[in-house]
């Protein structure tokens, strides 16, 4: 350490002579500021778009999502280029430290959406001799439409597959929804615990994966000693379109997948589908009333023997034209599928095929909302890339919508024979916030 | 497999027709059909910028760097904003294969940095019966300025570090330079071979990581049965600037570095200290000169130890205000750090500090040309992110540069004790291709 240790406060050798020179460098200020571009900067609350030139990161990601609201962001919201999904395992069994992380991550997390940092001059104005409060790799990047959208597991409100064993830490047991079960085993799934389960999850949207890295990483930070990363999951790409002004990006098979999804205009099918209704739970009617359920799973592709099957195999696996991603049979992406169009006495569109089997009319009329990204993580040792798709799923209740589906397609779905699914989790995600409102208020309060 | 194996060419189930009704849907096709947009399409060669309204990543990241000239891309080039590497095993012994696959990357290497397939129509324009030249996830995706750089590794040559008892497979030992030599061990690293060394590597870059990974993954496939994957490292953020049009990102210590970056503009420094000269290696004059060193360290940072650091340690570590990242006792980032300044007696700017120690004046002058990448590769089981700083640098001779440099860092620097090097790599970077030149030509001619 030598001269790297911290000096005392009225040591001469204080290069920096207090903070005052550090201030006016917050992340809001930089924006304001920076390379002399005329920055419209968001107002607190509100959606606004910063405008500036001659820097990079401008453009529409230098946008804020509204952090409060009816809703969580994240869900209907446009989805983001970019991912970084943590869960955290609860290592405190003290409820009062947790809902005071609670209350410190909602006033860091409201901040950095705006695009400042997790304190007032958390960075690098707090002084000398104070660990920085924000850890400053953001400092200068713009909001870029991050959202934060948090979940509570089956783990919080007592034994699950994570922890078998455990109690009733924090004494809300009797609100635990019913929707709130641990994930089933499903056919040819590897699933690995250090990729799956957690008592909380984040999922860190944005345009710039910067910023959501370092999201995770300060409410990481604020949360040790009560929390800890179970596992994280970064996603370089967006896999869905869920608004319908967005285009359908192509999976790591090469595919438009998801072309059916539910989007933000389809507010009646929300309602029907991912938002929870009041009468659902009745238990955790209090708390999770317009909240949502997040299916996250780590499905790694086997993109190599992918790549030696033909097209038309491909294609068959799939049910949709690599090119333009309309169904077997059709000319647009967004045509219906005909799934009774037949030629010679053999369905053109195979019954083992991905959108058949996904698709509502072969599931009872059952949807859910799907906001996943490609992922590459290195490589397998084996000469093989360790890539796929980190699948999210949002839906009202899992039990009738997530797992039947999820039943049906891993046991009948060609494409099951290109998948290695190795993580698994269940989330119950609460409405959005009012004013002054922290995460989880509703059910510690 | 059932329904999804191929039928014949004729079946009358084939649902597509033949082949006429993909065409079209090329990659360049595309960008200049897509969205009804006005697209400048780039010239074979040239650099050019695609221009268009109303579709995602338009903008600077549709321009085309041009993959021939006098150095390769990727280097100078203005550093992008995402990083795909790979390194490859050569599995066969067979010269001819070699050579052959080299070919065969030149010229899908440089159809994909003009936004194009592998091959003319690769995706999904090659017939049913074939599996897909092109594995399509970058269809309806820009040019997006990827580059991508080869090089070589001590092993292609003979013994190295990963492969000692290996013998000259390819007849070109004799080529080799002395100056491709395995890195020394230095102090404080944890070398996995596993994230080290291999005979070729590939560095993407791009401003949409899906066109790097695209890029990486349909390189490796070429090369099936000749080269495997030996590691790869995903980049999500550029940490260097390489023009004097870019600013300085922020490492995952939150600080700006690198800001003394040799720099495109450079060109007599660059001359001086990143490009080979004829005379440097004689027995690798014919294919090195004008050409350069790739050294790439995967460096694990501490970061949570880091961040429970106080201001003035941080600070005092690197040499720079976090802030502003003026050097200690300046006002500007771009200030020259004065390593005289002393204040009352001691020195402000410590002599273990990382800007004083990299400082070329504290080097005999020497310098590098840094062109690294934040990671963040999930958590390690125990509650910590994965993340750190994938280090590149190019030199034209790593053993009187890169390597008392690091000699000296790793023995001295404070920063030190909050890093992991866990992979160290050399690569031999050739000159730049003519035209009609392939990968490697005058390395193996």
């Amino acid at each position: 350490m030598t001269e790297t240790t911290p000096m005392q406060p009225d040591s001469p050798q204080n290069p920096h002579g207090g903070q005052r020179r550090r201030r006016g460098f917050s992340r809001r200020a930089l924006l304001i500021g920076g390379a002399g571009a005329g920055v419209a900067a968001a107002a607190a609350g509100g959606v606004a778009v910063g405008h500036a030139a001659a820097s990079r990161d401008i453009g529409p990601e230098s946008q804020v999502v509204a952090f409060r609201g009816e809703r969580q962001s994240g869900i209907i919201t446009a989805a983001q280029d970019r991912l970084h999904f943590a869960s955290f395992d609860v290592i405190t069994d003290s409820r009062s430290d947790l809902i005071a992380m609670l209350k410190k991550w909602t006033d860091a997390a409201e901040r950095m959406t705006l695009g400042e940092e997790t304190v007032p001059d958390g960075a690098t104005g707090l002084g000398d001799y104070t660990p920085p409060a924000d850890t400053g790799e953001a400092l200068g990047l713009h909001a870029s439409r991050l959202t934060l959208t948090i979940g509570f597991g089956p783990g919080l409100f007592g034994p699950s597959a994570s922890a078998p064993d455990r109690g009733d830490r924090f004494g809300i047991a009797d609100r635990k929804p019913a929707a709130l079960t641990d994930l089933p085993a499903f056919t040819a799934e590897r699933i690995e615990p250090a990729r799956s389960f957690g008592d909380i999850c984040i999922q860190a949207c944005a345009d710039d994966p910067q910023v959501a890295v370092h999201a995770i990483r300060n409410l990481a930070r604020i949360g040790t000693g009560v929390v800890a990363v179970r596992w994280s999951q970064l996603g370089f790409g967006r896999t869905s379109s869920t608004t319908k002004s967005q285009d359908t990006p192509r999976n790591m098979f090469g595919f438009k997948d998801g072309t059916a999804n539910l989007r933000a205009e389809d507010t009646e099918l929300l309602d029907r589908w991912v938002w929870v209704g009041k009468d659902d739970n009745p238990t955790a009617a209090q708390w999770m009333t317009g909240g949502t359920y997040l299916v996250a799973r780590r499905i790694r592709m086997d993109i190599e023997p992918w790549d030696r099957a033909n097209l038309l195999e491909q294609e068959q696996i799939v049910g949709r034209l690599k090119a333009s991603g309309a169904p077997l049979g059709q000319k647009d992406e967004f045509d219906e599928p005909d799934f009774n169009i037949t030629s010679f006495g053999a369905p053109m569109i195979p019954r083992t095929a991905h959108v058949r089997l996904a698709h509502p009319d072969n599931l009872g009329g059952v949807r859910i909302l799907r906001r996943g990204y490609n992922f590459t993580d290195g490589s397998d040792g084996f000469g093989h890339l360790d890539a796929g798709l980190f699948f999210i799923a949002f839906n009202r209740d899992p039990g009738t919508q997530f797992v039947p589906m999820q039943q049906v397609l891993s046991r009948q779905d060609a494409m099951t024979e290109y998948l290695i699914p190795n993580g698994s989790s269940l989330f119950a995600v609460p409405p959005g916030l009012g004013d002054g409102e922290w995460w989880g208020q509703r059910l510690f309060e």
